[in-house]
């Protein structure tokens, strides 16, 4: 699968050839996780609808549940106004995080803002 | 201002020292923009509640509206599971995106998916 030329020629990479992507839920507009992609994986999204990414640790491309079944079903893929974040609306398969919450934000605690700070 | 021990510590910051902040309209849920954090910015978010970003073209601090008007009021700030990235939910002045559209990925129209690409 390689990307069209239309598509690439808008990407913005960064030094390791990789783009932001920002996985939102569809039903629910919970933004997921943030995961890295580079022309590989953004061909294999568009043309699979399976969420598809770069595991920076692991060196290789990472389909989104080949391990644990929590398949992402990509109903949409927008790119940003300087190329280098897309934007990808999924039908979520169980929890997104490897934690196994519901997405990657749910594991901590909000940090405090100033004026929480105060009157805690 | 500098960012908090217990904070700092569960950053994992990438080559250049920065996190990915990925913000959203708290009114509407739409995910308006990517931008990098520093420590410095993240403490500047987190004591100012306006967002504030590190500027990889300018190479310096950059709250968000400072020239434009269009700041952003953080109402939360929350880290993922592996500390590379923050969630901030936002009160958006204005349009989000400095082409003048309300988020960043409203400019592009969608990448098409294969399914799409064979009805098109």
């Amino acid at each position: 699968m390689t990307l069209d030329a239309a598509v690439s020629a808008r990407l913005k990479r960064n030094a390791d050839g990789l783009i932001a992507a920002v996985v939102v839920e569809h039903a629910t507009s919970d933004v997921l996780m943030m995961a890295w992609m580079n022309d590989d994986a953004l061909a294999a999204t568009l043309a699979t609808r399976r969420g598809t990414y770069w595991s920076r640790s692991r060196r290789k491309l990472w389909v989104k549940g080949e391990t644990s079944g929590h398949y992402q079903h990509v109903r949409e893929v927008r790119i940003d106004c300087d190329g280098d974040t897309v934007l990808l609306r999924v039908d979520q398969t169980g929890p997104a995080c490897h934690t196994g919450t519901h997405t990657c934000f749910d594991t901590e605690e909000r940090l405090l803002l100033a004026d929480e700070k105060e009157l805690a």
